[in-house]
């Protein structure tokens, strides 16, 4: 029976039993993390044979005569650059390759625009005093912490199944104050949705009032399927070759979710005219980026067939965790009336929705319990969710068994919360 | 004789056996580069068991139990932190741990500073349209091509034996848009000498108009010894605090020519306020850097007597290719008067003056004989040297018997040089 099916009486009989729940949960002392989209150790070690590999091969040269452990080579050695434009899906001479976070990218990126003119005769973004961003919503937190740490204002824009919603971003780039848009296009964080061909291709058609507004196409989770039925997202840069709109996308990915996170190699891929202004501030900023992890990933991988079957181990040990985790919901709060979710194919996180005006209510509680989540509203801009309703649920770090006691108590503070609020 | 003494005919006669030495050499079609200070295979050799210390080590956690292979610490694992800091002069505190390059965060420091208030009322430097930057000079061009790409006037101070004349860096600071000054204060790239304890004290003793005045110490060369006899430099953040200047300083450093370039690590430190200003940057900017490769560091090392130990073996494969240069010029050009010249106890370069009027010629000249030098004028704020007499010379890349070669090349053309100007 569902929630709004009970009497008040049978609410506050549920909220007693819920309450000593909660205590005898709470004196079992757990500390239990589902806070961020962290890979367990059982990933970190498909990558261990990465660690001596160059010296085992005994060869630190490039395809090109690079010396790999000498200085030099600013956009990356070839073969780690067509190794990226393959997992990107572009040419290697649109790739850059970077350090070890595609969020340094990114970041770099804004910061390069907030400084630079991005089209000649347009203001630097920093001298466009009441400068906008579109935030899809849900979304990722460090992508919002990057636009709110350079001053934009952060416009939510509602998604849905197949994307964000597209009438509504194509009313708001008519103010040329909007310079650009963040994506997570496929397995979106935390959505876990994938957007549809309809959506990339009116994103691909966007005509924005302001000449240079940017799409940051941040494709983290570009391979990060969970089993066999994946999500087919198209290629943003062969919609926008349609469109003659070949400047709006500027394409992110790292390996940090197929190697080691922190170890791995960021890239990005942008036309010629975007990587004329970015390669002018690496230019200036850098040397170059560390060449022997390139050559340590070229060589683990061999290829990018190399990099998706390793992909496929990721999954294997991925999938009971996404498994648990939705079952969980399924089985314990479906009946209440109380949550809904996703079943996403690939990706990182299961986004819930718990009943409005509880998200921050559940997160205390389950934190009171010992299981850490992450913040509730921090998938949107200033942290700030109207409804108060959708959390983010990181399923990948903890153990099988771990994981399992942590939904349970989840389970238990979305009904508590739910019920507290009913009783209210 | 010098050259200066030569009859008008002498001069003549030089010049034309001078021109068939040179067309001699042309003919040999060289392939020789003492353009940058970049470490010779021979010193690369001495890091390659980091190459798979992890491996052979069988784990990855770092003393307060962090995973290094998973995601976290924003500012550097604590064993690498105090690593660094020893190596900087400054408590473990005081430092930020990046990537794998320092030139990284100067650039990043200046644009995170032009983007955000150094000090709290402070207008941002890209606020302040006519802002400058002090450049000693002769110095590294790529301090002040991070400067120039951020459109800073850039003032150029001379230098002597000691450092920046400060009569001239006290008198420049009086103006408040003089937002910093470019320091490399140990064996100076390029001209070897390191600052005395005069120069350090009075820069610490500085009261720039700007409030926001910050020098960017870069110490790339703090334990680049040559040989036994060294130089000594006071440190920057004692000298500060004793005036009460401890927010004046940011101190650099990175291992790219202590390990691998491209592959090591970078460090910096500052005093808590600017930390703060720096931190809440990195903050939004990255997850953390390479933590794998900090502990790679620290595992080869063990500690800072290792490195110094380290260091011995670098100064041994460098010392013999020091001594090369600095007899070539003795023996090949001292008598003709035409060049000065220093002889480094420790970092990368020899700096040599030719004659007047002359550099650009001597550097096309080499280009020509097939030896590739750093541009003539590059020490300079928009490579403009007002003698044009300045030439960046670094021995450390090539052989023995190619840098043997490479300088004799040196020394005909700048005789051929000297010759073709005063018979002009």
């Amino acid at each position: 029976m569902q929630y709004k099916d009970y009497s008040s009486q049978q609410l506050f009989e549920e909220r007693d039993a819920l309450r000593q729940k909660f205590e005898e949960i709470k004196s079992m002392g757990l500390k239990l993390n589902m806070a961020r989209g962290v890979p367990s150790p059982d990933q970190l070690s498909l990558s261990l044979s990465m660690l001596d590999i160059l010296y085992r091969e005994a060869d630190c040269t490039a395809e090109d005569g690079t010396d790999c452990r000498n200085y030099g080579v600013m956009d990356g050695i070839p073969e780690c650059k067509r190794l990226m434009a393959d997992m990107l899906g572009v040419t290697p001479d649109m790739v850059m390759i970077g350090g070890n976070s595609s969020l340094n990218m990114m970041f770099d990126t804004i910061s390069c625009f907030m400084n630079k003119p991005v089209v000649p005769g347009c203001p630097a973004w920093g001298l466009v005093p009441d400068r906008k961003f579109l935030c899809p919503v849900p979304g990722y937190d460090r992508h919002f912490g990057v636009t709110e740490y350079f001053d934009f204002e952060m416009i939510p824009v509602p998604m849905d199944k197949n994307g964000p919603i597209m009438d509504v971003v194509e009313e708001l780039v008519k103010d040329p104050a909007v310079k650009g848009m963040w994506c997570v296009p496929k397995y979106s964080n935390p959505s876990g949705i994938s957007y549809s061909d309809e959506v990339v291709r009116r994103i691909a058609a966007l005509k924005p009032a302001a000449k240079d507004f940017r799409v940051m196409w941040d494709n983290a989770y570009c391979i990060h399927d969970l089993g066999d039925e994946t999500d087919e997202l198209l290629n943003i840069f062969e919609e926008c070759e349609k469109t003659g709109n070949i400047d709006l996308p500027i394409e992110f990915c790292s390996t940090s979710k197929i190697t080691f996170p922190g170890s791995g190699v960021a890239a990005m891929a942008a036309s010629e005219n975007n990587m004329r202004i970015i390669k002018n501030k690496y230019k200036f900023q850098t040397i170059g980026y560390d060449k022997l992890n390139m050559l340590r990933h070229v060589r683990f991988f061999g290829d990018f067939e190399g990099m998706k079957a390793h992909m496929k181990k990721h999954a294997d040990v991925l999938r009971p965790r996404f498994e648990i985790v939705v079952n969980k919901l399924d089985e314990n709060l479906k009946d209440y009336g109380i949550v809904s979710f996703n079943r996403p194919r690939g990706g990182y996180f299961v986004c819930v929705d718990v009943m409005d005006g509880t998200a921050k209510r559940v997160v205390e509680l389950c934190k009171e319990a010992g299981v850490n989540l992450t913040g509730a509203g921090a998938t949107y801009p200033y942290g700030k969710d109207p409804r108060d309703s959708n959390i983010r649920i990181a399923p990948s770090f903890p153990s099988l068994e771990d994981l399992s006691k942590a939904m349970d108590v989840f389970c238990v503070c979305a009904r508590l919360a739910a019920v507290e609020k009913l009783t209210a």
